[in-house]
């Protein structure tokens, strides 16, 4: 294998002591400019490292103009630093560039902001300068880790006799909950391509094809109001594959999952990967993506409290709901915190919170402890552990809120800032339907995901338990899979009770009911998204910090300004018009009233 | 690494005698069933390869109703074949299975086609089937070749130290030459993104960035009219790197490109590929892509016509033309084909081609040949090394017509069919720019290619030499590079060159430009077609054989008939609307007349 090392002879970071009175060429750029004692000192920085290069200004007349980010070639002599000088925090600290040229590669202006982890700099101007903000030690290290993980993705698949096949990305629209982006076709006027919101349906026609172990790592898109960190575009690892079953799937997204952590983080990760089924992560977390880091189990109180006086207790049992509560552990709160908490409470959902205290002599100090008997008291302590200055928090309401409200507020009190710890978590036996908050059903993961049994589906969807899973990382869902339908009667079925009736399924999934037919082997699979599993493991706070070019909230990329309006002339061609709103718009933007 | 078998215990093509009295499962299609002496004999299909299961219809009353290309699992024991029933040119040819259980997976309709590489199906069958199609062995082959091309190019890349970097593909247009597909943006109404026609940009901003060696297997879009077996997509590799000069890049590219070779087709390709200027390629070959795998080079016959009585000579030199000619070899045509040659030269944009055969006597036959003395048909002899029963054939233009008609006559005579040899070829040294056919100038690689040398450019810009190569591989280009402009104000003096004036290149390059302002280091790169490369290896006619769900030349997917109408409202979220010619199209659909 031939390496290039194109205009340099080392890499900066690679000069030490063995190099000492060799003749080397780095290049970088200047990260530093010393001047001491009438000598110019320079740190050059290239992907490497830096390294120290004096030069005095008598021989360098120009050393003096070197500023910071200008990229330079430097030839001259290593040379040991003198006593006292050196520098152990830096792997090329012992050593210095004595300067014989140096050339200017290219001047920098004046910096919009520092190259360095110190700096804060709001987000929209580093988004404008991208480019200088990925120089950033950071940044920089977002990078590599963000290739590695894909390197390490790619490397555990091919051992593992995956064949990478890739789908095309001008489709049509597939029903996965989100709006899709378009793409109008010149050829046939008038009509759209739809990017795809993930390969879905082309996997499932692989595994009928007879590729019986596919992956990909999937441009994928979905038109989302921007909130919770989202990107129109993103990147998945897509994968697929038939003869097998669930196991297989966790097994296989096991070994790739570790072989990331272990390229990026360096950690061994146990497997098998803890599971739950979706009904314990509920119950035990109020989430179907727990974080695991931590304990603060949701504790079922119904059974304690189900003869109550307390009305709100007694009452949420009676009309069919449940009393569950949390110990939030010792928790030195003024009172106005404990308000805080049920204000929190409300926003998820419930009508209220009961708090506790436990008191140094074991007595619940609460607003409701007069309506709780003795009996209720201790037993409701006991279910929850509460030890001496415990918080308890009580939720009386139906399951769903409940659970959901308690798992918020154990979230908020208990969650580890940061990802140092990794906690990888199966989450099995989804549902397969959701109820609407109209009443209809639609499908909890999408509509391909097989029943766990028919007979179920049949008699009581609204029960009826998938085939699908998700894996989690520190209460962060990655990603899910399922088994997949393989019977076209099956696919049918389920689509009607979609509300999906046959006329409809026909004209929008005619062709891959039909695909079906042809001896579809039982097939399932799994996908990842790339930004959030490398956002965790360099335990950044936001997908954006990992993607090299993202866009902000509202879809624009402050560098390029994309999008943009586009001439009346071009879009014709196309067979679209813009509206009259849209032109009003574009107007307004031309007379520069909006940027 | 855990394998997973999934539901089978070996692989259908890895049973062998060491499996004899082995209880094994196997799982696949029914390729053929044949019923022979009432007992039936299966071929059981996986990825692997094919077994027999021999199952009696008395124990498996079943078995008769396995048509093609069910799916099935079947458990049983292993045994040799009976003596003299053997087949040696199958792995598993000694051994069969005898079935203890049958269980059909998957049944299967009447198939379209069968799933085998003798059948010929017409393209739109074979399309609208794809996952059908891919059941060919040469199809499945295909997909197999295209994964390990893409495996070779990481690995070598990674090995190399390469980072792999995403770059977006929601961008703002970028001046490539082809047309832009276009998204209309939702939360930006009547704005539009662009799909990227290459990552160009992004990837000198990564150099920007100070990521030193690059790569991306990116998804790229060109809305063509599709003329000579394009994709609105396609993939290419795409590579870049800082601090380092053209010969680094060709070394790394020779380094994928053998790698990738010896990966498909098990052979070593010799390095350094040969390298001719793009002078040179055309002068000997008539092509700015060679075909070297057989000669037929391009001989400049001026010199020994220049002062010829034969007017067409003569006054093709006098105005500033030239006369050059290539000796086809011993063709033994009728005079009608040396008639279809003249037509086929006019097609290629000459006004006559001058034929001539050289007689056993070693006189030349021609119609020219009266015109011609004694000693101009011995030089014209001589030159083309005609020997008894040579055709030469002499074009008299302008030297563009006259090389670029004899290099296609060239190709017509003498192209070896497939690409059992495989000749990389560099071609170095392209100019800068191109005469447009009204006299403007245009880039001839795009706007960002440095120029060979800066005078030069200034005085002379039609014959300017720029710092830009390509591959070719048997003649056809597989893709191209150059080292970038990155000196802000060299890019200013290109795009005023350009007819690009600077407020216009403010406007819509001012980022790019001042993204050049920091620092830039000198870089270079290269991108070539996954698609192309893995065609020519799997000795293919057409990139949609190694695609795996191409679309036809209209842009139409047949399978699930993409692009598609959309509803209006949906349109108008976008902020357009379809123009009244599209709405007509669409009405008309609607009613059936079209489709």
């Amino acid at each position: 294998m031939v390496h290039r090392p194109g205009l340099r002879s080392h890499e900066a970071g690679s000069v030490t002591e063995a190099d000492v009175d060799a003749e080397v060429t780095v290049v970088g750029w200047v990260q530093r400019r010393r001047d001491h004692g009438g000598i110019a000192f320079l740190d050059v920085r290239d992907g490497s490292g830096v390294v120290q290069v004096v030069a005095d200004p008598d021989e360098h007349p120009g050393v003096g103009d070197l500023k910071m980010e200008y990229c330079i070639r430097v030839e001259g002599v290593v040379r040991l630093r003198p006593t006292g000088t050196e520098n152990p925090d830096l792997p090329t600290g012992m050593v210095e560039i004595g300067a014989g040229e140096i050339e200017v590669l290219a001047p920098a202006k004046t910096l919009p902001f520092m190259i360095d982890d110190r700096s804060e700099v709001d987000e929209l101007t580093r988004l404008r300068y991208r480019y200088l903000d990925l120089r950033r030690p950071k940044m920089a290290e977002n990078l590599r880790a963000r290739s590695k993980a894909t390197s390490a993705i790619r490397r555990t698949l091919d051992d593992l006799g995956f064949l990478e096949v890739e789908t095309p990305t001008l489709v049509n629209s597939t029903p996965e909950g989100a709006r899709d982006m378009l793409v109008p076709s010149r050829l046939r006027q008038g009509e759209f391509y739809a990017l795809p919101q993930s390969p879905q349906l082309f996997k499932q026609l692989l595994m009928v094809s007879g590729v019986e172990r596919y992956f990909q790592i999937a441009r994928c898109y979905r038109d989302e109001d921007f909130r919770a960190d989202r990107q129109l575009e993103f990147t998945q690892l897509d994968l697929e594959g038939a003869f097998w079953d669930r196991d297989d799937v966790l097994a296989t997204i096991e070994e790739v999952l570790m072989a990331v952590a272990r390229d990026i983080r360096g950690v061994d990760v146990e497997l098998p990967f803890k599971r739950i089924t979706w009904q314990e992560a509920m119950d035990r977390y109020g989430s179907d993506k727990p974080d695991i880091r931590f304990g603060m189990e949701i504790v079922d109180l119904s059974d304690a409290v189900a003869g109550s006086e307390f009305g709100v207790f007694a009452g949420a049992i009676e009309s069919g709901g449940t009393v569950r509560g949390i110990n939030a552990g010792s928790q030195d709160w003024p009172r106005s915190r404990a308000d805080n908490m049920t204000e929190r409470a409300k926003e998820l959902g419930a009508k209220g919170l009961v708090w506790m205290v436990v008191e140094d002599d074991g007595q619940l100090r609460s607003p409701v402890a007069k309506f709780l008997s003795a009996q209720e008291q201790s037993e409701i302590k006991g279910l929850l552990g509460g030890q001496p200055g415990d918080v308890l928090l009580i939720s009386a309401d139906t399951w769903k809120t409940a659970v959901t409200v308690l798992g918020g507020l154990r979230l908020d009190l208990g969650r580890p800032s940061g990802h140092d710890e990794l906690a990888f978590l199966w989450v099995v036996d989804f549902p397969l339907f959701e109820e609407e908050d109209d009443g209809s059903i639609t499908f909890s993961h999408h509509p391909f995901t097989s029943p766990a049994s028919l007979d179920e589906m049949r008699e009581n969807p609204e029960q009826a338990l998938s085939k699908a899973y998700d894996v989690v990382l520190n209460g962060v869902e990655l990603g899910s899979g399922s088994i997949r339908i393989h019977d076209p009667d099956v696919q049918r079925q389920v689509f009607e009770i979609l509300g999906i009736d046959a006329e409809t399924a026909n004209r929008r999934f005619g062709w891959f009911l039909e695909a079906l037919e042809y001896g579809t082997p039982p097939h399932g699979g799994f996908a990842f998204g790339i930004d959030r599993l490398v956002m965790i493991l360099q335990g950044e706070a936001s997908i954006r910090e990992v993607i090299p070019f993202p866009k902000t909230q509202t879809g624009l990329d402050p560098m390029t300004e994309a999008p943009t309006w586009v001439d009346d002339t071009q879009l014709r061609e196309l067979g679209i018009d813009l509206t009259a709103d849209s032109k009003l718009r574009r107007d307004g933007a031309d007379a520069g009233e909006e940027s």
